[in-house]
């Protein structure tokens, strides 16, 4: 894995931002009405693409003129984030989104063409300023976190893997009982060293906390992570680079629900709605190693521990079977229409009903030995 | 700081647990029916104790008969969570709430008094199980964390701190962009250094991710924890260890607004639901730092970054006034008058209108040198 330079990267994105900027000047200069090509975020130009596994962004691009009144306002908005995010980096600030929201927030006061006093919030609530950091992270191809932006982070981890962080040298096998939280840019870790055959994502925090007394990761040679039910972005990105650079297959274990399948589906595929972000955080390889529909029956789940799926879960489902890596997977075709048809569901915790170790000392060896994911 | 001994804790868990299932045991050998004296939970037996400021369980106790149809399934459910808590500790089980839920649900089939077949569940849903589970910590004295019972953590800690957890040696301020994820049962952690004037409790996660990112820890010589907003039964009892045991002052930041507040009181008292745990949990000298209602005047927060209280912040406000750490406090009480007055609230990254860097370098260190805080 190449030596991370996460202020290299943050003046990369400095950089790209300036470079915007200064193609705004050049257009000021030429006596042409400044404008910027956001690349288009909504779902018509999320491509999925069967080869890379990938959603992508597709390459429609559109053109936020400032002498267009229906898009002046936007317009102005994205300028003003960038000056804030340029900024920002200039002065060594790690402001987080909602801070970006507050310190740009202004009302603007001004004559309109009738001579009337009018003014005008730069924005009302943080979804407009959110927004526009998304088109800045479009535009200048940095994530948020390349850039330095914080935000809230749920993830852990723990196993034999160090890494360096700043001037910290963290050894992720050295936490006792807790474990290390993953930072909010996963991007300017370097990894020192890995002993693990594999990772092992998993949903629930009591579960990883269970998992990390037993010591599971050192007796099988993996490393451990939970994101804490939907994953952050940090955690995702965490988990992609343990995979795409480190070369470890990823297994994730979830409850046997569509909710459970979802949070698998955001780690290998990312949301639908945010698919120009998957490009930088799916793992495209991740595997999903339980609990399965099937397993309710195969591992003979008790019928007091099955739960009777609710609607928003067979909702749920449906929208699953649309998505294009769900519906080309034949076993995950499988999956979801058996829990269609049975409409039922168990959570992890019903393997204690076979006593406590059940999970960590047959349930996932077997699945691991027998090959018995799904992709 | 003595050294913590986790498993000898557990241990003596397990004993108390056995000795009162000896007296059951020694009951039936008398031709007694057997019965459970549990201390009464409920809000009648939680008394507020100005000396110690502290809630406490009252004198009243519950006579729990098997031979009471009204309370033989909850004496049932009782000593059955007792039998999975034994044994989970001999066996060297970590199981978490939702796991024990699962290893005690089973289906009693029987025969009535007419010679009907009856079937009856042990417990029907998780709130049973986890109500038992509360009623064997005030019988034997021990917070489930101490019997091993793994759950959900939130909170980070980072600053000059050094632990141990079982064999590993843990340097909180060698952490990177990260932070340590405190573990589920902190009075398994033995602290073994320490180099910082005062613990910084901060309610938002990014929050506590800026001030990390700023090291803020290490130029202000403190500790800054989080629990992620509301926060978790091992963020409270890690934060009262360090307050109680080193001696360190805790200062706590949260949003000007009345679920701000809440989580302050939290941290200080405990909540009232759960009175019993407050001895142990809470840092009754907890002070609180801000953002307070005056703040919003004092510091000027520009109007169009006020927030208009709702319904429920209102309503929230009300139940805070009835506290009784609230209600004897006089600084509380203007604070809370003043909200329900204005009717306004305002969020701590409101004060990035300032620059980013206003809260770390002027508003904190003002409120600290001044000693404007809340208590």
């Amino acid at each position: 894995m190449a030596v991370a330079a996460p202020d290299r990267q943050r003046y990369e994105a400095l950089r790209a931002i300036e470079e915007v900027a200064r193609q705004l000047v050049a257009q000021i200069a030429r006596g042409e009405g400044p404008y910027l090509e956001v690349p288009v975020r909504t779902l018509a130009n999320i491509i999925w693409d069967p080869q890379s596994k990938l959603l992508k962004l597709g390459p429609r691009k559109l053109r936020r003129d400032f002498l267009d009144a229906g898009e002046a306002r936007k317009f102005m908005q994205t300028v003003l984030m960038m000056s804030l995010l340029a900024r920002a980096i200039r002065e060594g600030d790690y402001p987080t989104i909602r801070d970006l929201y507050y310190a740009g927030k202004h009302t603007i006061e001004y004559t309109d063409e009738y001579g009337r006093a009018r003014k005008e919030e730069t924005w009302d609530v943080q979804k407009e300023s959110d927004s526009v950091i998304q088109d800045i992270e479009v535009l200048t191809g940095f994530l948020r976190e390349q850039m330095g932006i914080l935000h809230d982070t749920k993830g852990k981890i723990v196993g034999r893997l160090t890494i360096r962080s700043g001037a910290d040298v963290i050894d992720c096998s050295r936490m006792g009982d807790g474990a290390y939280s993953i930072p909010p840019n996963p991007d300017a870790l370097e990894v020192l060293e890995v002993d693990a055959e594999y990772v092992l994502v998993i949903e629930k925090d009591a579960i990883f906390n269970r998992l990390n007394k037993e010591r599971f990761w050192e007796k099988h040679r993996c490393l451990i992570v939970t994101g804490k039910g939907q994953p952050d972005r940090s955690t995702r990105r965490m988990v992609r680079r343990l995979w795409e650079e480190l070369g470890l297959p990823v297994y994730v274990l979830t409850d046997a629900d569509p909710y459970g399948f979802y949070i698998y589906s955001v780690y290998r595929s990312g949301s639908i709605t945010l698919g120009y972000e998957s490009e930088r955080l799916a793992t495209t390889g991740a595997r999903f190693l339980g609990l399965t529909i099937t397993d309710i029956y195969d591992y003979k789940i008790p019928r007091n521990f099955i739960i009777k799926a609710k609607d928003r879960d067979l909702k749920r489902a449906k929208e699953l079977l649309n998505y294009p890596w769900f519906r080309s997977s034949k076993e995950w075709v499988k999956q979801l229409q058996l829990f269609l048809e049975k409409q039922e569901k168990v959570e992890i915790e019903a393997l204690s009903g076979y006593g406590f170790k059940f999970l960590t000392e047959r349930y996932i060896p077997e699945k691991l030995s027998t090959g018995a994911w799904i992709e």
